[in-house]
């Protein structure tokens, strides 16, 4: 593997991966650490990044046909028993209600890990005949899954966000909608957050607990690790059996309805943070970055001031049509550290603007992606210029994010060779029987598990039989082994 | 008073207000009850209805200089306690986690009745100089406060709100905030929801707890009752006391900041329903309705029912640059079962479409608000005619709430005549003394309570001077007694 400034990162010890993701969040005031163990506070900024990928996704899965509902934090703890596979997967994350209203409950309430159960409840109340399907709704909630460590907005106690339901007259109809969701947030993904990533499906070790198939895309962030990005289920008939969810089709028979549900979270936040930044800090995609231009105004003296302040109020007025804009004019900072302070926040392109340039109707951009200073850039036109840059910014990520993606990732054909490679992190595609257990003996061995059995190899590495990296016997199947968070 | 069709139901038990309320959100499916006591489950309809109050008001909290962000579902235990006011009057209602991850916690933890005491924590981590100030955020969140009985939307265990935090070098600057967002408020209420409200400051009793002034919106609801629909706390120095929220100010002193919280919550959805009905259904104003207008194609045999749905289609997609705006096509159905269909679920302009309205170039319009009929409206010229329509029925609905209003709020000056028309309801002004317990003896009497001392009253209510309605001691402060949810 050659050495690049992209995988430098990966090449360290993998848990620096995680103080960095810290350092970056911190500093950058996404977010911050709550008084209870495993919560996080989401900062103005982090927040405005969700706001953007929210209302992006919303549009989204509203284009596909789907309604938006809201559905109670609180499940009975008798519901979550229902679906035998679910409450075993569930159960052990939970935070229980044993309290309220200032006596013991009769019944503990669970707090939402997830909302399938308490959504086929209300389904079976709701669904009577084939015209009410198929059903298709969408929540944005916080959901609690106990965890003892923090890992800022990847793995916190409390998250945020949207679980799709859905419930369908087919089997078929119910998997085309699954692998629709997946594409979804695959094209969500790539060109919104500016990072590739592989689709596929999980092995039964990694499967949603309740659910017949769990697809997934999942992202080799710069540490080498990969994180499990989203999520879409085919849950089948395994919830409608335990609810009883069911409708008369056009014969005027009972059936159960086949569901699915899918997912994605606050933790897209993560991706972006450990997929775009540099040694100076975050690199947002302009598509999601709440200030996409910052205006930093130059001057020394008390004349010049006045006349380059109105100008940078000038540039701004324009801008602000087109794009989300700021001026730095802050008194007690220097150029120079405004300079630092928002290359660390990420902002894709800053404005410098000095009486030179005034007086030649010129600016100076600085790109962040690339570090790039474009100078002379004329004052006319800007809009259209900076449309243009904004574009290639956002484009440029994703292919710095696919170059990594593609030199960190190997076909590897014998277990020492896994080993060795693994070290460094990174994608590792190779032959596995099947057997959980060999599995089991190289997350044993190296800690990386298999993400998923891709749907689609990059050409050079296709091959259409070999043998399991574990154990030697003949294999079919083709998987997807990292590290994972 | 004289009887009209508004105060009809104000006249009947007032508790039929309440099964009122629960037959038009379930019958239109806003909502529906869930499994666990006190929690409701928001139906499409009513979220979509929602997401347009929510991203209205959003708009105006972001225009008013604030950001959002997010704190965490769960409060230590210990952090409520902290402030005296605000343990006293939260903890009674409270749901307590006391197991997390399969193990007793060492600390419960309280879900967020309100977030004051978290955020002040925070805050007094993030504020250091007067340049952090002012603070100015702003959360959208789910509440839990227990709740034994559910009125779905009025009173629920969960709910959803908004609730502003707001942190400032000076109390005048505190004050002038805290009154700016109850204007916020006031601006949603009357321009958005249609609903005419009085503004004013609330008594000891009613008082948040742990703010030195409450200010509140109050509504009058269709069955004489009234509702709190949004309050805003001046809290002075009381939580940066008790979380040492502290800056330094220009002079190198440490100082306590000066802070404001403020909140509206789904309950708006419940005002909207309570206040514009009739025995039909639901009158949605036209900016928070999810469907504005709906088409009715109407046609009797095959050849017809191409041509009309092919025009209605073509008119569809000519409103849908301007409106909310759906098809009802369903086969199964008749045109008279679509009429009650879309009256009940409130959508404010009705088309109807049939083949002698096509070879005419006209359709038929029906308004929901007054159920007049407009004949032969002319197919050209159609989104102008309607934009006009759909202004005039926002106003409209707004009008009859303000003389429903204003034929159901009078001035009592003794206490038979306060006894005997509070049991139709309505606002009662009077003077009052200031005695909790003079408050007392009314409620006792009559259930009423006192909704505020209001900013500004009828003009022919004016008066400098009375006696207490209660005590009949002199008095200076003329109040609004109702009875309320």
């Amino acid at each position: 593997m050659p050495k690049t400034e992209n995988t430098e990162i990966a090449e360290k010890d993998l848990d620096q991966g995680e103080s960095l993701l810290a350092k970056l969040a911190l500093e950058a005031e996404l977010a911050d650490y709550s008084p209870v163990k495993g919560c996080m506070v989401i900062r103005p900024y982090g927040y405005a990044i969700w706001e953007l990928i929210q209302s992006t996704l919303d549009k989204m899965i509203k284009d596909t046909g789907h309604q938006n509902a809201y559905f109670p934090l609180f499940i009975p703890e008798s519901f979550l028993q229902k679906e035998k596979e679910h409450v075993e997967g569930f159960a052990p994350e939970c935070a229980v209600v044993t309290y309220g209203g200032g006596k013991e409950l009769e019944e503990k309430l669970v707090i939402r890990p997830t909302s399938e159960t308490i959504i086929n409840h209300m389904f079976s109340k709701w669904i009577q005949s084939y015209r009410d399907l198929p059903m298709l709704i969408n929540q944005w909630a916080n959901i609690v899954r106990w965890e003892m460590r923090t890992r800022l907005f990847l793995r916190t106690t409390e998250f945020l966000w949207q679980e799709g339901h859905t419930a369908h007259v087919t089997k078929e109809e119910a998997e085309e909608e699954t692998l629709k969701m997946l594409n979804v947030y695959k094209t969500l993904s790539e060109t919104i957050l500016a990072i590739p990533v592989m689709d596929g499906i999980k092995t039964e070790n990694q499967r949603f607990a309740g659910a017949v198939t769990t697809y997934c895309i999942e992202g080799l962030m710069k540490d080498g690790k990969s994180l499990q990005m989203g999520t879409s289920h085919y849950l089948g008939q395994n919830f409608a059996k335990a609810f009883d969810t069911k409708f008369q089709d056009q014969n005027g028979q009972l059936q159960h309805v086949h569901q699915t549900s899918w997912g994605v979270s606050t933790r897209l936040i993560g991706a972006v943070i450990m997929t775009h930044h540099d040694e100076k800090g975050l690199k947002l995609p302009p598509k999601i970055a709440p200030v996409q231009i910052v205006i930093v105004p130059i001057y020394k003296e008390q004349p010049d001031k006045e006349m380059v302040l109105d100008k940078c109020k000038e540039i701004l007025n324009n801008l602000s049509k087109d794009f989300r804009v700021k001026i730095d004019d802050r008194e007690q900072l220097s150029p120079g550290w405004k300079f630092n302070f928002w290359e660390m926040k990420g902002v894709p392109i800053r404005i410098n603007l000095g009486p030179k340039d005034i007086s030649n109707n010129v600016v100076e951009i600085v790109r962040r992606d690339t570090g790039e200073k474009l100078k002379n850039v004329q004052q006319k036109g800007l809009n259209e210029y900076l449309l243009k840059l904004s574009t290639e910014i956002q484009e440029n990520l994703f292919r710095q994010a696919s170059e990594y993606l593609n030199k960190n990732t190997f076909t590897v054909t014998d277990q020492k060779e896994f080993t060795e490679k693994m070290k460094s992190g990174g994608y590792l595609i190779c032959f596995w029987c099947g057997n959980e257990n060999c599995e089991e003996i190289l997350k044993q061995k190296t800690k990386a598990t298999i993400r998923c059995i891709p749907f689609k190899l990059p050409v050079d590495q296709i091959q259409e039989e070999g043998y399991c990296i574990s154990c030697n016997k003949k294999a079919k199947e083709k998987v997807i082994f990292a590290k994972a968070y």
